[in-house]
Formats: C-alpha cells, structure tokens, sequence
C-alpha cells in the first residue's frame, strides 16, 4: 500500500469523503479504565426493528481501542450548540471529560455528557475489523430523545455547519 | 418483537435517526438484471488505506437485494443541484433509470448517473446480515473527483437541505 498508484486512490478516496456532510455524534464508553470518548460522524442506521446502528472506528484513534473494547456504548447525536463539545473530543492529548466538559454515568456505568440532550446507550454487537479499522455494529438498549429545537451540527471538509432552516430546498 | 415496548424502542430510535443529518449517495449496480440503485444516506468512510467504505440496505427496500447480489456498485456523492434524482432514486414504482434521468456504462458494466460528478467505483467485500438489514462492507477501486463547487445535499426529518456558506460556523 505505499507505491503511487495506492497513495493517490486513497488520497481521493480522502477528498470525496472530505467533501460528504455528514451528522455529528460523539460515542462514549468505559471499557473499566475510565471514561473515553471520541467526535464521530460514521453513525449510521441500520435496522429500526431491532434497533440497530453501525459506526466505524478509525485505526488511526488512540481512543478507539477503549471505545471498541467496552461491552456498551452511548451514542450521543450533536446539536449546533454542542460544537465545542464536537472539537474537544476530536482533540487530542486532552482529558476530554475535564472542566468545562460537564458528564454524569448511568446507573449501567456509561458517561453521558450533560449537554447533549438526545443519546442512544447500546450494546456492541458485532465487531468487523477491516483494514487496520473497525466497523462496530451495536444494539440500541434505550433512546433518550432531546428537544427537537436545535439545528443540528453538520461537518464537511474540515468546516463544522449547522443546519438551518434558511437551508430547506423548496 | 411485536409487544409494546419494542415497537417503542424503534419508535424513538427512528426519531432520533430522523432528527441526524446526513449527505445523500445514490448506489447503482447491475447484478446481471439490469441497472438498479437507489437513494442512500447511510454510506461511511471505513478506512483510506486500503479505501474501504460501508453502507445499509434495509430490509424494506426491494432494490436492496439487487444492490447486495452485485459484485460490485457505483456510490455517487450528491449536490444540492441533484436533488431532484434523490427523489426519483427514493421513489417507489417507477424507472428510475428513464428520462429524463441520463446514465451510461463504465467500461466495467456498472451504470452511472450523468448528471453527478463525484463517485466511487467499489467491490463488495463483506456483507453482514442484521437484523434483516445488510450492511455492506466495499473496497473502492476508481475514485472520480468532481468540481468542488456546489453545495452539497444533506437530507433530515424527510427534508432537503443544500449546506450554503452562511450555515458555516465561526
């Protein structure tokens, strides 16, 4: 994978996802080391019935590891309120869950951080590891939906967005 | 999977996946009983090296098994200017593939839409079967760029959105 012709189709392959919007979540966990978290925006649904989603872990995160080590995870889907909170779990050599990061566990153990008002707790299910990353696939165990108020956080070629509602396409 | 709280449970995990943006692909292929596709929202990135992206089928599409059963897919990446073909590709009983909608064959047999600039030619590698639901796993073979220009689509609560400059935030 380091002659040219690899580089430059992942270098493109890196271009035309950079240039794809995609929703902002960050995913939680305690894999019994303490809490972890990471800014994802692989979230993905898979199946309503059962309640199923995917994400993929890159093997390039010092904090995937913990992620995909943990039984159980929350998901928590991001507002545009909530960017600050995206860039410093995307941040490194941090303590993520440090002030002002305000969090709390479950009575399950898991963190869930107290500004994200709509989060999903789920259970791994299936782990694929697919070139060096992992593509999780978990069971969604309960769903605390938020208020449908705030625009959502969108991000797209390095640049965070939020959603409004000037953007509707009529 | 029939008693109230289940049907809750999907209630709410719909809602909240409802409520997530996304950026809208259309996947076509042919598994030999000519071109199929269809409008999607769940296509990740997996990994850059090797180029390996993810996308679900859910049960209830009836062009999804058409999709799983090809050896390889086309996955165009969607602008605001092609919001009309979203619809078309997500809109049930009809030819999706006749006028006005213009498509023509890579060398390699795959169909793709004329009218979208960015897309990624891939080999289905894994499919894992969840809940009725697949989730593809799929090494992309051909990357094509294209201008950087036009806002993208994003696609929440059954609206269309184009992500215009103003919604950047600062």
């Amino acid at each position: 994978m380091t002659d040219g012709r690899a580089s430059s189709l992942a270098d493109q392959f890196a271009a035309a996802f950079r240039l794809h919007p995609a929703g902002v979540a960050i995913i939680t966990a305690d894999d019994g080391t303490g809490p972890a978290g990471l800014t994802a925006t692989s979230v993905i649904s898979v199946s309503a019935r059962p309640a199923l989603l995917a994400f993929s872990l890159s093997a390039c995160s010092s904090t995937a590891p913990r992620i995909a080590a943990a039984e159980t995870v929350v998901v928590h889907f991001l507002g545009a309120g909530q960017v600050e909170l995206a860039k410093r779990f995307a941040t490194s050599g941090i303590d993520r869950f440090g002030p002002p990061c305000r969090w709390y566990r479950l009575a399950t153990g898991e963190p869930v951080l107290a500004e994200v008002d709509t989060w999903l707790r789920c259970r791994i299910a299936e782990q694929l590891t697919v070139g060096g990353s992992t593509l999780v696939v978990a069971k969604v165990e309960k769903v605390q939906l938020g208020r449908d108020r705030d625009a959502p956080l969108v991000y797209r070629d390095r640049t965070w967005y939020w959603l409004d509602e000037q953007a509707v396409m009529t």
